[in-house]
This record gives C-alpha cells, structure tokens and sequence, in this order.
C-alpha cells in the first residue's frame, strides 16, 4: 500500500513556506490506518513492549489504536498544564524559544519498555523531548514510531541511538 | 467491569473546585480500554456509521481506537488553527468567553452517518458545537458517545433530541 497517497501537501501551514503532510485522507481511509497500526505493531514483538506513549494530540490518534491493538497500556504525553495529576516536566528548544511536555510521575516505571509514537518526524526536537522524559524515570525507549519521516530535516541523528521507525519518507 | 476504578479524581483542576476525572489509569489497563471500545462499538450497528468523529485531544483517545476497530474513517475536531486544511468552524460559547471548534470541509459529507466521541460529558457545550459542525454539513449524527458523564451538569439534555451514550456515570 503506498500510503503517501494518503497524505495531503497544504502549502504554508503553519506559516509561509512550510509544505505541510496533511494526514487527514490517512484517518479517512480505514484500510490505510488499518495498514499502519499493523504495521507499527510488527516493530515490536510480543511481550517486548509495556507501554506505548504518544505526543498530543496527532501522536494519539495513532498511538491509541496501536495499545488497543498491542493489549499494552498507553501513556499520553501532553504539552503544559494539560495533564492533571502530578507530573514530571522537560523544557526543550525550538526554532524560537522553548516548550514544554509533561507526563504523569505514573505514566512510565522503571524498567518499563516503551514505544514512542507520533505522527510526523520533523527535526526530532519534540520526539527527543518525550524520549528523555521516559529515561528520565528509568524506563527504556525500544522504539520511536512515526507515520511520515522529512528526512532532509535530520530529526532521525538527533534521536539517535535510539531505533527510529517511520512508514513514510517525504 | 467498574471503569469507575479506572478513574482517578484529582481535586482543583483544572481550578479551584473542580473534581477532575482523570482517565490515565484506564488508558494504563488494556483490559478497560478494550472494553471501553467494545462497548462503544455496540452503539453502532454495522454499517450504520459512516464516520466516526471525535473531539480533540482526549476524545482522540477513545476515537481514534473505535473507528479502527469498525474498520470506518475518522475525522479530527480540533481546536482554533489546527488543521491544516479548508475548515468549516463553529464558535460556541465558555462559561467565560468563546471558544473554536473546526473541521475540514471534507471531513464529514452531506448524508455521511457520523457518531461522535469524546471522553467527558459535563454541560456538553463543546459536544454540542461539535454536532452542529457535522450537522451544519448534512451529516447526520447517530450518537454522541462518552466513557463518562457528570449527569448533574445537564448536558444529556443541552444535547436533546441526539442521542447519548456514557459508559460511567459520575
């Protein structure tokens, strides 16, 4: 299945001169999302992962079908003062200023095995972000997971060494 | 099974007062999250849904999961600026101010079937905008489905005559 037809180019989102990867035909299309959550499930085997983690909000409409259909459970990681219990925080760059993403002391244990996924691969500045929370509590990332990889924007060095997984390249 | 064990409450957020029902511990337990989608699946009929069409982020949790396990197409609703594309928007009304909801134009078509989904039904202002937003393109809502309900907020009756499903009530 060749699911670049399934991305739709919106030029000059979110600002002027940035080719945006619309995924939304993807999420239209039910063999395609089919085919996309089977096939980041084959990047994990059985009983070698214990928690998929995703960033908000793009990263769940791909990570949640994948923990449902893995049986593990999922750990959302969301953007400042979003989520409600007590959370641990990472401050990181971007190409002007600073964010923040936050996930929930509970949401990944020690020892936990952790897949990481979000929709789109771009500088790796977030995914690097979300990485160094889940190690940050001792669990250990067997995997970042990605729809769509830009590869000209090297998010993939950045987040090595960690095993990189993307369906897509644009 | 009790998802009400699957809820923790977490008092004053997100301000002062407020008892939040947060939903992380069943995302943790794939056991409540498959039941959760199986329960939600029964809302529907097969092939008596066309879209499923959830709000964003959290109702992406539960959304996205459902309309992979029905095998039909998913469409985001999201906040102000978000998507990418040509959008249809609805503003509706906060307890203080306004708020923005949109959705691509092509994410519902006129006579599609559409059930909408989001995690918490409290005065159902937001879900409300939201069905109109379908609404507002002839589709056709078949039901607006929730994993929890605040009854004592009314929101069953602002959404009056569509019809609503919550899994929990609280």
């Amino acid at each position: 299945m060749d699911l670049k037809t399934y991305l739709r180019d919106v030029p000059d989102f979110p600002k002027p001169g940035i080719l945006f990867k619309d995924i939304s035909p993807l999420l239209a299309e039910p063999k395609a999302m089919k085919h996309v959550i089977e096939r980041m499930a084959q990047m994990v085997f059985e009983g070698q992962v214990d928690r998929i983690a995703a960033i908000e909000s793009r990263g769940f409409l791909f990570g949640a079908p994948l923990a449902v259909h893995l049986g593990v459970g999922f750990t959302p990681i969301r953007k400042r003062g979003k989520l409600p219990w007590r959370t641990n925080r990472i401050e990181y760059a971007l190409e002007y200023g600073t964010d923040v993403l936050e996930m929930h002391q509970d949401g990944v244990q020690a020892g936990h095995r952790v897949l990481l996924v979000d929709d789109l691969l771009a500088t790796g500045g977030t995914m690097k972000a979300a990485c160094e929370l889940v190690e940050g509590v001792g669990g250990k990332v067997i995997g970042c997971a990605f729809v769509v990889e830009i590869r000209a924007l090297g998010g993939r060095a950045k987040l090595q060494p960690r095993r990189i997984h993307s369906l897509v390249e644009a």
